[in-house]
């Protein structure tokens, strides 16, 4: 008997685990779980090793592993205990599954932990936006057992909290621990209801924010982009990163002003103004907090961490700053740095504990948006050289690659969203947003949102006879102007050519210009034409301008971001000059990066850290003090432009328009996908 | 030219500073301010070196100083600048004094900083109790030159903000600086209004908690005692220390029960009653906080640090902790560490950055009251030894020295409050708060509180007229029993002795015993003894254990802290077994020396540590759970008691009453002054 004992104390077996590869000797008959702690391997916990989260679930090896030497089985393992059987039953568990806590180790074995089961580096893969993004949650929860008071030993309840933490959870637990009043105020009665047993959400290792009596094994987070026109939340489970909900609400501001420079004028002119608007998107938050949450099954009290990102102009409003002085020179933002504050203090009604994390804006005209779309988009990180383009009212551009990275931003105003174009509207249901123009006849085929079908197809007048045909967006704008140009109805100046009246009666005069007649409500006028080219001509001097900075003539890759970027063709982008020449191929639409960003900085703070740095060494260029921008600017007005080759373009433009146009419309182009509709 | 250049470059001279004795060589020209610091001189500055702020004045020493073997002289500095002048001429300048920022170092000098214009150690003295109290506060002011925006240099405003802290306040800025959103909400306005100077306020070297345009010199701090009856405010200048306001009010809980065990069930029988309570207090501390801002002439925006002390009740009603669990076994605190958080988060409308920090609770009925006596009072730095009391419905007891500090509460009850007792009523006008009796007549003679005439001295009629006799209050009816036991009305056993009705119609039956008569409304019944014999046993037991543990059988000294402390005499005390043997000069009436703690916490970030360490360092004696507490307790019923010898009492009872209680009378004992009359 002794002898036996003996021996099983010295008894070692091997362990290897997948997909880490990291293996070791353990004595035989240790805890699983402890065990991959040990080795350094990431198995996932909420319950601290009770059998009651079910977060550490783990698959067995089973056979022959010439590579690591060894038979392993189920065998492996002891059979299930009294709690996990408990579990299985309760809770169900996989064909094959184990609960690691649960198991103790009998033999030599390989362990595959589930992606589920790991806790960082675990990849989330959404198919919404294709985007894998690694996990380190700033706030964790923590399953505790907690001792009672004890008249000998006095001691106040929240030192016993924090003793277990600090005991139960000591990976996780990182200098002194506190906790806010309202933690205080909740503890005793929880501790009691629990039975002295909690779940505490610890937030970056030292700072308890909620608690919860017996086990809680969710709670969430929420991403945030606050755009102009809209703005658009993601829900996620912060142990899994899993997207929960994803919502979007029109920004409420948009009764003070269309477009951004509308709402600081307002703030401008009306005492009192800038407060009206802060109050108004803090009540848009929490209305699409509150409603994405309940689409998650839980409630705004579950929300613990939110991420946000948003324009200059939004970011200050956001956080109750008159945005002012963002409105003349020297564009000097407030802050230059991420901000991070409870969500109380944006008057949001959360669980007490909640923070809110904003990114960094970049400068004057560059904003925490634009930073989300960095950190999607890792510029910073690669060789190649990357162009940003995030399409607004400015338009936000960075340039460069993990030697430098420079941003600016065009004042291209609101053309590109529609506005100052006389038909003109905001990407919705009945706008035209594809348009081709056959080169002979003149004559236009086109589509309208909300329905795939072309305008000479069968069936368009059915698919339209909801919504009629309301006007042109974006999208369509530049297609149309494309257009113009390759058939000529404009000419590289930029005019109306009225010559063509005698061919086509779409030509048609109007004053002393012409316009081009579309449908009977719809015409491209020749303003229309001024408000694009001023728009594309400001667009191109911002990127040629940073890649003079950088003595660069192409770049790699073109980034367009924001739903507005997921329906520009690049073709006809190109062609208006709005992005450098550029293999076609190479231009992608990114969908909405900004999003993608918030979303990576709320499961994931470092980040957090990496955006903070990279935005501290971008350099910031401002566009209105430099001479070389005018000149651009000006030599960027004409169709394509004057002075830049682009022999990207040039190859795809020679072929016959039509051809080209079939081309382009194919699904070859893996950069152009369908994301949200709405500019944001 | 270049010749005297070069000398004047190297001419060192000698500068001494006193009272600090600091000195050393600088070269000739160096401003005094920078001298200062570089030879490590507190001297202090609220602008910066801009003669704007007048903090940093100090006298030139004239003469001879044979010790540092030098010559001084007004000469020795540099004329007063025009700067300087202009302050002089506005602000007004002591004669000979001189602002050390504008001043450059011409020749040998002994230079002495007046105590206003040192920062740290500096002692501030105050008539009311007589502390000294080292500053060393939490929030700085200090005002700023912020560089302007630049566009060819975009950065964030806050960021030149912080530059322009380090760069200016080296000293006092220490990691990276942050502030909250209601700064960064007034950032720019408060920099264009300031023309680009501000004010901002430093918490703890990183935190930007406040900020004004221009220069701002004066901020408040509030010291403040939460009692179950009465809520004190001292309101500090936050630079200089000096107590600007000191207010009081009536705990506005008092309609929710007199006293603390009350207010306890209170809330266990009232749905919401905790939470009714607790605004109930905080708007008891707004109004006390705003009415100590007016009455020091300036706002509650103005108050940015406040510290607060009470019993463990009144501590978790504030921060909104339902105190059910301090009713009852095992007396558990909700937290026994210090806490902060904004004063925003008890619901208080005061600067949008103000802080609070709450002293440490030591036990379950030891409460943060406590630690600030013993912050007051340091037993912690003595070789002798102390016992701390301070007399409530629990009284709260901590014993020690250096080496060892113990602390327990004993449940007293509310009898020593005036509760509970027949003619019982709290400290105010019209209560009997002296007594003597003479023992051949058994007459008594007394004061009531509002008058210092006796009742058998001319006047008193007319002393009383307004007030009339209401009853009697807890130190009356302490020296009652007293003068009662000396005059031998009632017996060790504390019967009161109906034999003597013979004697006296003092002494009357009251059913089944007896009573002793004062005025036609207020007698002392069997019942009062008891309901004080009961009160005053538990109190002996509690300190007697505490002795217990430490095997003592005297104390060096007894602080009896509180109002109510302030009252007693100390020979009746000792008669009745509330305090040990001791010399009775050695028995000190702190008056409030919670809230002087307060104050030191409030003012010294240092004290603040070292009130957590020693709280952390008291051994917590829960007195249910000793059986020797029941021991002491039933032995100290009797008058004085059975067990324990008092020496110093016996030397001073041997005297003939009469003489006695002249001599207790007189203001020889520097322990008795008088101070806030309501007990807190």
């Amino acid at each position: 008997m002794s002898e036996e004992k003996g021996a099983s104390a010295t008894a070692e077996v091997k362990i290897v685990f997948t997909p880490s590869g990291r293996q070791g000797q353990v004595a035989k008959g240790t805890n699983l779980l402890q065990a991959a702690r040990q080795l350094g391997v990431d198995i996932d916990s909420v319950c601290g090793g009770r059998a009651m989260c079910g977060r550490c679930q783990i698959d067995v090896g089973e056979g022959q592993f010439a590579k690591h030497g060894l038979i392993s089985s189920s065998a492996s393992l002891s059979e299930p205990s009294a709690s996990e059987a408990r579990y299985a039953e309760k809770r169900s568990l996989p064909d094959g599954r184990r609960l690691a806590c649960q198991c103790k180790i009998e033999a030599d074995l390989v362990v595959d932990v589930p992606a589920t089961s790991q806790v960082h580096n675990q990849l989330v893969r959404k198919a919404a936006d294709n985007r894998v993004i690694a996990l380190n949650p700033p706030v964790r929860l923590c399953f505790i057992d907690v001792r009672e008071p004890d008249m000998h030993e006095p001691s106040g309840d929240l030192r016993r909290v924090i003793e277990a933490l600090q005991n139960q959870w000591p990976d996780r637990v990182s200098g002194e621990v506190s906790c806010g009043v309202h933690v205080l105020r909740a503890l005793q009665q929880c501790l009691r209801k629990g039975k002295w047993q909690v779940t505490v959400a610890l937030r970056g290792g030292n700072q308890i924010i909620a608690i919860w009596p017996g086990l809680k094994t969710q709670i969430l987070g929420a991403a945030i982009d606050i755009g102009s026109t809209t703005i658009s939340a993601q829900l996620c489970d912060m142990n899994t990163g899993d997207v929960l909900a994803a919502t979007g609400i029109m920004n409420p501001q948009i009764r003070f002003g269309e477009d951004l420079m509308s709402r600081v004028s307002y703030g401008l002119m009306n005492e009192g103004g800038a407060d009206e608007m802060t109050k108004a998107v803090r009540e848009g938050l929490q209305q699409l907090i509150k409603g994405g949450a309940e689409q998650a099954g839980m409630t705004p009290e579950d929300v613990l961490e939110i991420v946000l990102v948003g324009n200059p102009v939004m970011h200050h409003l956001v956080l109750g700053i008159d945005p002012i002085e963002l409105g003349g020179a020297p564009f000097a933002l407030t802050v230059d740095t991420a901000v991070e504050m409870r969500a109380s203090e944006l008057g949001l009604n959360l669980h007490p504990g909640s923070m809110v994390y904003v990114l960094p804006c970049i400068a004057g005209h560059v904003g925490a948006d634009a930073a989300g779309v960095v950190l999607a988009e890792a510029p910073q990180t690669r060789d190649d050289i990357s162009l940003l383009i995030d399409v607004g009212t400015n338009a936000e551009i960075v340039l460069g690659n993990k030697e430098r990275l420079l941003a600016a931003s065009s004042p291209t105003g609101p053309a590109f969203e529609g506005a100052q174009i006389s038909a003109g509207q905001r990407a919705a249901p009945g706008a035209i947003e594809r348009l081709r123009i056959d080169p002979e006849t003149l004559e236009p085929r086109y589509s309208v949102i909300g329905s795939d079908i072309w305008s000479d197809e069968a069936g368009f007048d059915e698919a339209v006879v909801n919504t009629g045909i309301t006007g042109i967006c974006g999208s369509g704008i530049i297609e149309a102007l494309g257009e113009m140009y390759l058939s000529g109805i404009i000419t590289a100046e930029g005019v109306i050519d009225g010559s063509l009246a005698s061919r086509t009666d779409r030509i048609k005069e109007d004053g002393r210009t012409f316009k081009y007649q579309i449908t009977d409500t719809v015409s491209i006028l020749q303003n229309d034409v001024r408000a694009i080219q001023l728009a594309k001509a400001a667009l191109h001097a911002g990127f040629r301008l940073l890649m003079d900075k950088m003595a660069l003539e192409r770049v790699d890759r073109v980034i367009l971001a924001g739903a507005f970027g997921s329906y520009i063709d690049p073709k006809y982008a190109m062609v208006l000059g709005m992005v450098p020449d550029c293999p076609l191929d190479k231009v992608i639409a990114a969908g909405n990066s900004a999003g993608a960003g918030a979303r990576m900085a709320l499961l994931n703070i470092d980040q957090r850290q990496t955006i903070e740095a990279t935005v501290r060494q971008i350099e910031k260029i401002e566009t209105a003090v430099e001479a070389d921008f005018q000149n651009h600017f000006v030599r960027a007005m004409a169709f394509p432009h004057k002075t830049d080759p682009y022999p990207c373009l040039s190859a795809a433009v020679m072929l016959p328009p039509r051809d080209l146009s079939d081309n382009v419309a194919s699904d070859d182009n893996p950069g152009r996908r369908r994301g949200g509709r709405r500019r944001g």
